[in-house]
């Protein structure tokens, strides 16, 4: 590792610190040095708050005069809710900027870079930058294309069974990876199930701390897909702290009045009307208003035909499937999707990566759709 | 490593090289030693012929006079296809006999060992006994429970699809993966597919040289589970090499005189009839008389239903699955049986082992059924 990788890996891991806080901003870290020694740190911990640029260089004060830093996304260069970073970093008198991956918003994408030399900065760009990037997969995904990044998580016995025929499915996996599901919900600011499972299971959806208690923890938003707004109204989730929003379509929204405004009437509760695609949710449509809303990142947690559907529409980037060393002679399965021909329909994972977990197995993979083709 | 355990160890390489061919019989393997040095060496090779002791004694001729032989298996004490092995030892003059493991066999268990200690040899018991039980995993079984070992094997995706809903299954998993499939096949004495895989896939469930060509080849006993008689005259296992033997219903076989007569006249086909079961081959009659016909071991190779119900019936007592890291939005399930209720119906694996295979991983456990309870 050079000095400038050993700075910048510092810089990333303070950065990790406002992981599933930030959302729908990146998450940054940066590091101030001055003569070989860290003379200032910060990390950007919530949208509005200020970047990890200034945090930094306020704990360095003077030191920072003459100083480098460390940054693991390129200084923005425009003015949003805070001043931009290239002005706080010039005014501190810093000579040298080191970047790990230039901005993807179009706002600011290389002019922070260029701004600053321009003013007769060393700025060097890329150190570290595939891990930069692996860190702010979301927020690039979301800025690139539009749509959040979704994580498809399930678990499965070794006989492809996410549950009985009776759709009991408690428990699959052992405590282990329940357990790592809980910390997977507290990385994604947005949870979605589908109606089925939301009938199915009424869950809660919830981060809960070692009490078991709700409150006081950042909540995931819960996403419920229910093209006929069949939620109860007193479904469990809607009763637990943090916002729900229920995508339906238009005609739904239009016809079931009355269960409009009793589920608006459930505290921090939203219906959000699509065009309809086959008597459905136009998926597409409800994952970019989700990106609108600023959300990174989704964990949909199933059901089998909601999630065959999203794969089907190409809307999930990554899976982690848990398996369970143990079989059922009988049950349902994780994707329940229209009628396959052929095994050249199958959608490849690449990076695939397997790890135990307890007693279980949890292979995670990343969605390549360019590898199945439609025989149907 | 002690010495003893140093040539146990060659005694259990050397009667590897068995592997597949002695089904009746277990693998033994022979090492002679005098003075430190191995004289002599054996493997027993095929059902009557020499056992392992005989061929090693021979080939260390006079050396054997106050030696020491490792066997990995009780020497037999009975007259069978051939002479007892105690009688060669002792008239090789052998001073030492180290022993692996008892026999299981009631002809044979412990009158080995109290013949050789009553002649005045000294006997050690239980060197690498593990290991050698290990190897003999299907012979012990089936002297022990009257059944064959069942070795369950299948392929799925991540998506726990087999095939797509159209019955196509070429190929889920890679070219490494398939090619120990056949590794697999060549470990067993017998092969068994249910009549619907049959029907479907019309298999030749062969062992294929470098060519393809299945002739001149070992070829594992073809097994198809056939209430009704539904395999066709022309079926391709029909035309292989080797034997099949169709089990169905007694019944069926009574009503379908003409089908019987057809079917026996494709060369090596018999056709086996149990009592029936729900209007199926009672398959724990059906292993039975494998394990009775001296097959020590099946390699049982699906369908959904009749390896769901050999599950059911508790016969099948390792599972190998291969997993893909691919998705089908819809297909086929490893197993289809009966309606599950409860998560708790599940069945355990134990000693559970995952290995990647090409781009592929597979699973291996025993099957422990005294985990699930049945909740129907």
């Amino acid at each position: 590792m050079t000095p400038d990788e050993t700075f910048m890996r510092m810089a990333i891991d303070v950065a990790k610190i406002g992981q599933s806080q930030t959302s729908p901003n990146p998450l940054v870290g940066a590091v101030v040095v001055r003569d070989g020694i860290v003379v200032g740190q910060g990390a950007h911990l919530r949208a509005g708050g200020p970047h990890a640029e200034v945090h930094a260089l306020s704990m360095a004060g003077e030191a920072a005069q003459g100083s480098t830093i460390y940054v693991t996304l390129e200084p923005c260069n425009h003015y949003g809710r805070t001043p931009p970073c290239t002005q706080a970093i010039l005014q501190a008198g810093v000579k040298r900027v080191v970047v790990a991956s230039a901005d993807h918003d179009p706002r600011t994408k290389n002019l922070g870079i260029a701004h600053l030399r321009e003013a007769g900065l060393d700025v060097t760009v890329g150190v570290l930058e595939q891990e930069a990037k692996r860190l702010n997969r979301s927020f690039f995904h979301r800025v690139d294309t539009g749509l959040p990044w979704v994580l498809y998580k399930s678990a499965m016995t070794l006989s492809g069974h996410t549950a009985a025929d009776s759709g009991h499915s408690q428990y699959v996996t052992g405590e282990k990876a329940r357990q790592q599901v809980q910390a997977l919900r507290r990385c994604h600011p947005a949870i979605a199930v589908g109606i089925d499972t939301a009938l199915a299971d009424d869950p809660r959806l919830t981060i809960r701390d070692e009490t078991g208690s709700a409150h006081g923890m950042l909540q995931p938003v819960r996403i419920v897909f229910d093209s006929q707004l069949r939620l109860p109204v007193h479904a469990k989730m809607l009763q637990e702290p943090g916002k729900t929003v229920v995508f339906t379509t238009e005609r739904a929204r239009e016809t079931a009045v009355q269960k409009v405004a009793q589920l608006a009437s459930q505290g921090d509760v939203e219906i959000v009307a699509t065009d309809e695609r086959d008597g459905h949710v136009n998926l597409r449509q409800a994952f970019s208003h989700v990106a609108v809303r600023g959300w990174n990142s989704v964990l949909l947690e199933g059901g089998p035909t909601l999630a065959a559907a999203c794969f089907a529409e190409q809307l999930v980037d990554e899976v982690a499937m848990y398996i369970a060393p143990a079989l059922l002679v009988s049950g349902k399965p994780a994707l329940a999707g229209p009628g396959t021909k052929h095994m050249r329909e199958a959608i490849t994972l690449n990076s695939v990566e397997v790890e135990q977990v307890g007693d279980d197995w949890r292979f995670t993979g990343l969605v390549d759709y360019t590898s199945a083709t439609n025989e149907s």
